[in-house]
């Protein structure tokens, strides 16, 4: 069994007579034989290594990736694909989501009816689960899995309505958010219940460490019932957050009665919570450093959700160890375990999952992984393109599925021109996405926005082309890059239209296209004044800039992100 | 349970008030599914489908495809996608060939030696099988296994060698070819043997057919043993077709004890076979015509190898009841069942395995279920390419698979050069390749030969538009589309070489890289010859086929398939 915080250093010593990998145990072993096939080259003479020697082990102890099964159902080849793609960048612990509002994953044998009412046939079986857990122990990853309570747990209440706090009946939750249904914390029957369920979940998973969730409970359902009021008052708890805690101390015994330790979000952590439960901060760093002062172990996610389409130098540039646990003393440091790339899967089939965790959840790993010190963000983008390639070699062809699912949206007919307005585009960040257009569990996920990266790469190309040519620090070859890229941008539209509208997945494309074709043009117009030194007048540049202002705004839930290099090569037109 | 000859006719009818599918059984609904799968387009209103009314049923009961899972070890996840793909082109039998002198790939409880000594570890398991067979049956799907005996049996020998003729001891053979072993048909134990695991086989799958092999024993085995030619004497077995003829009666026996159906290769087909056998033809129509005037039931293989890299266009010409079966009676004609494409695995590994059998079986899936009279070759061309996209979203991603192993071998670099030339060249067909390179059960199928499509599209583009110039048929768009890519054809070397001795993988490909440049150059000339109606001197001429002739020739196992259109272009310059 994978313990946390076992050695996992390896030594790697290749020269002219063979390449030797040390480690004092499998685990470096593992990682010494990722290191190597990163360094594997073609050569003329066939594959080959250079001569180097490397010491190298993990700055963190806790490096996982967490996949939500619970609101899009995750097949297990799915779960097989990303474990791979952790062995690949040594990520260590899988954190499995098993359960939601809007589904119950998992076979119970002891209650039967979670995944009969609770998961609409989507859920893993006992067999299954022992198979991820081998696959995984294989790659050196351990498994945490989640059981979130007493919120977002609708989908238990289907079958075991007496769980709840209301008086039911429930059904699956078809919608996306923060629901008011909760576990009764009054009853002596929710812990019988749990202390059966937990006793078998934590007997089928190995690990020492158990999640319990805990996040998100908005307590209506609690306030909304006299028995469960007047139970806060004989026992004087005075809010629901008191409530919460209460439930979580009852919930933390059945866990540790079972030996393991107990994980779960931020909202756990309360004035009595004990002292051994990990802290999962979804709220950031300070938050965290304020859980390692009080003693309590925490690991990272604020920052590391990569369903949330920030970039991966975001990502990378967040450190469990700055901010507020910047401040921390050393023995406070090493309460902080490391951190999790988090992807919730509102808007992620198993079809798009894969190319929303990947690669960014590589700068996440080599932010836990590496030193402090290495942030070159540019360095950092080479390797994820190196890696999106070996993965896809490895068995997760996010890159291809992506070019897959253009053509299928493109009707068969030739994608390029689809393909040049989707190199351009990017899902909104952050949680814009649900105010710009309405989801549900049914939504089918098969439009441009669901097809694209998080991040396109050639607009971030693009626009540091545009901040090099605007701050008269273009390297050779930028003027013509610039200008071949913004000449495709414009013409592309008029190739786009006519099938465009022929297709009712496409159509809300047409004012998109268009813009592109505009925003190009005012961008060949700066480039011609910046080459020419010709100087635009002020009010030119302002309509021009007023003009691009309404094209950042997101059109069929998607950016246009070479706007701001135009913007930027617009600006520079004033200084000549 | 599945039969062969159920009524699989379906009838569709789509009108604006919705579509009505009606069919005797649920084969029928399944085939009349796809069919209006088929129909579904993009609009710009959503999806749509075109009233129509169809009647539609199969021209023949079998219509199968053989996976060779003895050569490579084919995973079940390549089995599932295929029994989707048949699935789509409504074919009905999966016929799974299991063992082979590479390897044996089922689990015996029985004679558990077999995949432990046989199979290097890869083999599947009875309840995987039983996987498979749920999952074959759930789309309309008979599985019928086969086991190869006598000869190409080398695998059962590593565990069990009293079955073979000769003395042993036996490895799991790692060449390919056609090996002296056979099992020993003169000893009673060797019949004990296949009763208990014919036992064993029958009751795990349910169908009523089941393949005994028979094919290519050489019988020197037995030519080597003074026992073995006592016996012939003894009873009067004048060759080793006569002693294979009598194991043959013998092994029918015993399938026929557990009331199922058997099927073998022509070879099986001796004088005193038993009526009720089932021929399949490696052969040809004559071999199978002259089975089905003596009374036999058959099914034509020959012309559906799809592993050996024939056009489409060569299997849909294909036909089972032309050439020697054409002047069969209507009894007779009723004995020919069906025809099966087949794949062998040589040269295929998993990943390669679905680019070879796809999109190609759908020609032979469309010849054995539609008329004879349905064979025009440019309609059959189209449909193939919109399968090939379906099949993709349906999982069968054969194109994008092919594209990865590109970007692969182009060593992460912009693979578009590579791509342009992977675009005009082809495997040699049939037999070929093993006479230009050696291979083995060990060989990495990893160069451009590996990646390729069996069948180049755009050299089969350029050829037809170039026969159209030749013949002075050109039509709008012939000539500039004919320039367009020979100049690209031209210009590819100067930008491809420089990546191509980058890697030992590619390094073989500079002269293929070069010839297909000068070869475009010629093409050029006599393109401007035929445009202009300049005469191109005799000798000029001359010299150039015979350059051209040269460029025909293999080259890092490939062909160059333009050179054809080229040739054809330089032959027309005589008309001028």
């Amino acid at each position: 069994m994978q313990h946390l915080g076992e050695d996992e250093s390896y030594h790697l010593e290749i020269t002219a007579a063979g390449a030797l990998l040390t480690a004092p145990n499998p685990l470096g072993v593992l990682h010494g034989l990722q290191t190597f096939l990163q360094l594997v080259q073609s050569t003329p003479e066939g594959f080959a290594v250079a001569a180097m020697t490397i010491d190298d082990r993990p700055r963190f102890p806790w490096r996982g990736l967490m996949i939500d099964s619970g609101r899009h159902f995750m097949p297990l080849d799915v779960i097989r694909q990303n474990l791979d793609g952790m062995e690949a960048v040594k990520m260590n612990v899988f954190h499995w989501h098993l359960s939601e509002d809007q589904g119950f994953r998992i076979e119970s044998k002891t209650f039967p009816l979670l995944q009969e009412k609770g998961s609409d046939g989507l859920y893993y079986t006992q067999d299954q689960v022992r198979g991820i857990l081998d696959y995984a122990r294989d790659r050196g990853i351990r498994v945490v899995p989640e059981f979130d309570m007493p919120g977002h747990a609708m989908s238990w209440f289907v079958g075991y309505p007496d769980l709840a706090s209301g008086s039911g009946p429930y059904k699956i939750e078809r919608h996306w958010g923060v629901f008011d249904p909760a576990m009764d914390p009054t009853r002596e029957s929710t812990y019988q219940f749990l202390d059966q369920f937990l006793g078998e979940m934590t007997a089928l998973f190995p690990d020492a460490y158990f999640h319990i969730g805990g996040d998100e409970c908005n307590g209506k359902e609690w306030d909304a019932s006299p028995r469960i009021k007047q139970f806060m008052q004989t026992h004087h708890l005075k809010d629901d957050a008191a409530l919460q805690a209460y439930f979580t101390g009852r919930v933390q015994k059945l866990v540790t009665k079972r030996d393991k330790i107990t994980v779960g979000w931020d909202e756990v952590l309360q004035p009595d919570t004990p002292h051994d439960v990990v802290i999962q901060s979804w709220r950031g760093q300070d938050s965290l450093a304020e859980a390692a002062r009080r003693g309590y172990r925490g690991i990272l996610s604020a920052g590391y959700y990569v369903d949330l389409n920030q970039s991966a130098a975001d990502h990378y540039a967040v450190d469990p160890l700055v901010n507020g646990t910047a401040a921390l003393s050393p023995a406070q440091t090493a309460n902080i375990l490391g951190g999790e790339a988090t992807m919730w899967t509102e808007y992620a089939t198993p079809e798009i999952v894969n190319g929303r965790i990947w690669p960014r959840t590589a700068a996440v790993a080599e932010r836990l992984w590496s030193a402090q010190s290495v942030k070159d963000v540019d360095s950092m983008y080479q390797r994820l393109d190196t890696l999106s390639q070996k993965l896809s070699y490895y068995g997760l062809p996010y890159q291809s599925v992506s070019e897959q699912m253009l053509r299928r949206l493109s009707g068969y007919s030739d994608p390029v021109a689809l393909q040049v307005l989707a190199s351009v585009v990017q899902p909104p960040r952050d949680y814009a996405r649900e105010e710009l257009k309405s989801y549900d569990v049914f939504s089918p996920l098969n439009r441009l926005v669901d097809t694209v990266p998080p991040e396109s790469d050639t607009a971030r190309r693009f626009n540091e082309v545009a901040a090099r040519i605007a701050t008269g620090k273009a390297a050779p070859g930028d003027w013509e890059k610039a200008r071949q890229w913004l000449l495709l941008w414009r013409d592309n539209d008029a190739t786009l239209q006519p099938s465009l509208v022929r297709s009712a997945l496409t159509v809300e494309l047409v004012p998109m296209s268009h813009n592109l074709s505009k925003a190009a043009t005012t961008g060949l117009i700066a480039l011609d004044a910046l080459q020419n030194s010709t100087p635009v007048d002020a009010e030119t540049r302002k309509r021009q800039l007023s003009e691009l202002k309404e094209f950042e705004k997101p059109e069929a839930v998607l950016l246009n992100r070479i706007v701001p290099g135009v913007e930027v090569l617009v600006q520079a037109t004033k200084i000549q």
